[in-house]
């Protein structure tokens, strides 16, 4: 144990990481203190959503080049190595429609930097427009503990005919859905989708 | 070169296969030739449909567990296993809807056996159908080069219900579409889903 001069103890575990480690003990996580993990959640949140019956999406696994396998030790993967991901990481399935999408985060609290999209990533959701599907992302502000779902076709329009590098937030705040945050599921993004895309 | 004794060179290429490359090079493959690589198939399909601007159907990448990553080596995967998938091995979109299938083949000209079948992809193919999306399989005859789709009720009914461990060729011939075989695409099967699901 380490110790101020004074005597105090000294814990080397932040406090705001201590309490959210007690929150998460305890269960009754109040989302404003939550450490958010934005792949971590909306995996959480696909898996309520599947038990649930409410909808049906899931992760694309991470495509992996596979160069030896020692089979020797039944089937163990001993050289590989990652490829790109030619599209995006979330699909499925909600009341028959095509749902695809991906989420990224931003430290920024005024922007989201188009930087963390890929070229793929907008070539894809440019396809899933045209064929009808329903194509968005799920923006993370970290610092904000806010997270929107914006259409694609914002995202496309900035990233291909925008002057600046980076979506305004007010953008968000204006044509995006706030996602409601809780215990279970942890983004009620499915709200926002029924919000967005299928109430009339 | 090997020779026969009469002084005829032998090929130790079956010519079987060499008329499949023969075929390849000519661009004039006849289906009954050619040699079928199911997945292949359809993954040189899915590449068609989606530069034509037909359908966006994507392959699951499998999953796979990442023990070890030695960055020294520029993120070069040192030790990892498979993982079973979850679901099922392809996904998409067709005039908004969502797609969700499993392609088998069997070398039985009577019936497919079931064993084929794991639960997991019942389970995954049950919720699409809950959900609204079209679930169907793609079975390969491959001794009849015959390649059917069947709607995925038909094979869950089959699986929970059925006597027998596996469906007869009759149900295929019957219930099913068959898939007509070209060079581009090489599985016309978005033509069997349109005449499925989307004709009135």
């Amino acid at each position: 144990m380490i110790k101020y001069p004074n005597g105090q103890s000294f814990n080397p575990t932040p406090k705001k990481v201590r309490q959210q480690r007690k929150d998460k003990k305890d269960l009754s996580i109040s989302a404003s203190n939550r450490g958010m993990d934005l792949e971590g959640d909306i995996n959480l949140s696909n898996g309520y959503y599947k038990n649930s019956g409410i909808a049906l999406v899931t992760k694309r696994p991470t495509p992996i080049n596979i160069v030896k396998v020692d089979y020797s030790k039944g089937a163990r993967i001993t050289d590989a190595y990652f490829e790109k991901q030619s599209t995006t990481d979330y699909n499925g399935v909600y009341k028959g429609k095509y749902l695809d999408f991906e989420a990224k985060n931003t430290k920024s609290k005024t922007s989201f930097p188009l930087s963390n999209i890929e070229q793929h990533q907008i070539d894809h959701l440019k396809r899933v427009l045209e064929h009808g599907g329903i194509a968005f992302f799920i923006i993370q502000f970290q610092t904000r503990n806010e997270v929107y779902l914006l259409d694609a076709s914002f995202v496309i329009e900035f990233y291909e005919h925008g002057e600046r590098k980076s979506i305004p937030y007010e953008v968000f705040k204006q044509d995006g859905i706030l996602i409601k945050q809780g215990f279970s599921p942890r983004l009620y993004y499915i709200d926002a989708v029924e919000a967005k895309y299928f109430k009339k």
